[in-house]
């Protein structure tokens, strides 16, 4: 099942698009995450506050933006660890362990602003991922909480990583970039147009890459930039992975809108069609479907070019490109 | 004007509680914070997000809570400036720098807690500091992201501080201390249990005491220790700030529960009486107004108890730990 009228582009000569690898390794990711994460979070029998936190952190999510960091954090490396001397791979088994940590707290934040996105006062969503949204399921005080505890939570969990790591500058960076693409520079101001261009008639393209450039498209390239800085990335490969990042996040975006278009009900967890319903803006409806799969085709070619000096290791994030234009929720 | 039924306590034999020398630090601490977060945030001009952010930050509020911080950190001193050797003078001016900007961030924290504690599905309030409330002015939906916006850039600020200072170790401890004490375990956590209690006929002094150690108890105390981590407090001094910070904040809590009982409107810029409107549980309401003072009382005089081995340096903080009884808003 395609999302866009084409199929993904061939990653070179050399490589190939491997859908089987890249399943196990989405499914290997995401229960390292989960795992991290329900070991971490206070016990929903401890309190509502705790039941209302797991009720949306744990309703499916794929774990993208965790998975795009940790990937992005081997990406750098270039050996594989059976060649390091002991020393490091001791070293780099720690910092593993960091990255984790680090990536799963990117997921606190992406679930804080599903919460937040979902209340009445925002897009004002009855179900998400099939299930009641928070507040349809909590009310609207408490999802409020729920959001703001989750974001929080973020920062704890990287400050906590940072107080015991053995790079605790890194982890500084990380919390940098993680809380500038959330922020009032990134995801917040992108909802916050995004509100706003709900009283408009008409966006034109300019607008709508603004809007998602910081709705989503701040996370996702933190969430890879993290991993390289953690990944001792050097400077050419930072702002390669950052190019990834950025033209990642948008095919992810451009597929979204297709999927609202050309997907299938059950495997989404929710009904299609729903944009239209809304009135909302989107890349299909602004260029034409075939325009826009050609165009999130186009991002995948340009990320998967600025991974072109990396090795094997990088192979998942290459994969990954692919499957963002290649899924079906 | 006195804020309870009796006067503040005696520091001791050798200090004074000085009104007018701590009414200028305030004035002069206050002016510090303002002018670094006016420095610091996007002017109003560059959105309608950081319009509505400064609409809240600069409605007046007292920064009782980044004062408490710059407070402690010269506490742990035991040596003015002029006698430390040029090397260490040079490093502390670089550090009070750092302790101004992680003072401030605890503000934005703070600022962002009242935006969304006013919300419709949280208390409801039309009117905050004489002003209109933030979703009274801009709507709901831009309020909820303006709670966002300042809660992660409070992050954002000390991340930025991190990646400069001379000790990032340091400042890694102040993130994780002012998230700990604003998530799911301190503010948060405090403004749920508030929520829920709502529904109930009766509080008695075990939640509420509950409830404000979480709610308002958590920043103040961690404020303090954040000043206190900074100026490289001993594990003594750092256990002294906790158990002044505990205090004061408790102190500071009855006293505003006293206020809205005994105070004069035009000094607190608010309706008073507004607790027994809106049924809600206070101190006074559960003790009577001069067992709560008699209490508030006590907290001061174990605030200054909890700081006598400290010198000189520490005399702001003990003022301070006055003021909160001694207040007209």
């Amino acid at each position: 099942m395609k999302t866009t009228a084409l199929e993904p582009p061939s990653i070179n000569t050399k490589r190939q698009y491997d859908r089987e690898a890249l399943s196990a390794y989405l499914k290997r990711s995401q229960v390292k995450v989960d795992q991290f994460l329900d070991d971490w979070l206070p016990k929903k029998e401890e309190g509502l506050l705790y039941e209302a936190m797991r009720y949306s952190l744990f309703a499916g999510g794929k774990r993208l933006r965790p998975i795009l960091c940790l990937a992005a954090f081997e990406a750098p490396t270039g050996a594989t660890n059976g060649q390091l001397p002991l020393v490091a791979v001791e070293m780099r088994a720690s910092l593993r362990q960091s990255v984790l940590s680090l990536a799963s707290s990117i997921e606190l934040i992406h679930t804080y602003s599903l919460v937040h996105d979902d209340l009445p006062a925002m897009d004002n969503d009855d179900l998400r991922r099939g299930l009641p949204t928070n507040h349809k399921r909590y009310g609207e005080g408490v999802a409020i909480l729920v959001g703001d505890a989750l974001l929080t939570a973020a920062f704890t969990l990287m400050a906590e990583q940072g107080r015991n790591t053995v790079s605790s500058e890194r982890v500084m960076e990380a919390i940098f970039e993680l809380s500038s693409a959330a922020g009032m520079n990134g995801m917040v101001l992108g909802q916050l147009i995004d509100l706003q261009s709900e009283e408009k008639k008409k966006l034109d393209l300019n607008q709508l890459e603004t809007i998602h450039r910081n709705k989503t498209g701040a996370l996702i390239t933190a969430s890879v930039r993290i991993g390289g800085i953690l990944g001792e990335a050097t400077d050419d490969q930072l702002k390669r992975l950052t190019e990834y990042g950025q033209k990642v996040g948008l095919a992810f975006q451009i597929a979204d809108d297709l999927l609202d278009v050309l997907g299938d009900k059950t495997a989404l967890g929710k009904s299609v069609g729903q944009d239209e319903i809304k009135d909302k803006w989107t890349y299909p409806r602004l260029m034409g479907i075939e325009k826009a799969s050609e165009m999130a085709h186009q991002c995948v070619v340009a990320a998967l070019a600025a991974l072109e000096p990396f090795g094997a290791e990088a192979d998942p994030l290459r994969w990954i490109a692919c499957y963002t234009i290649d899924r079906r929720n």
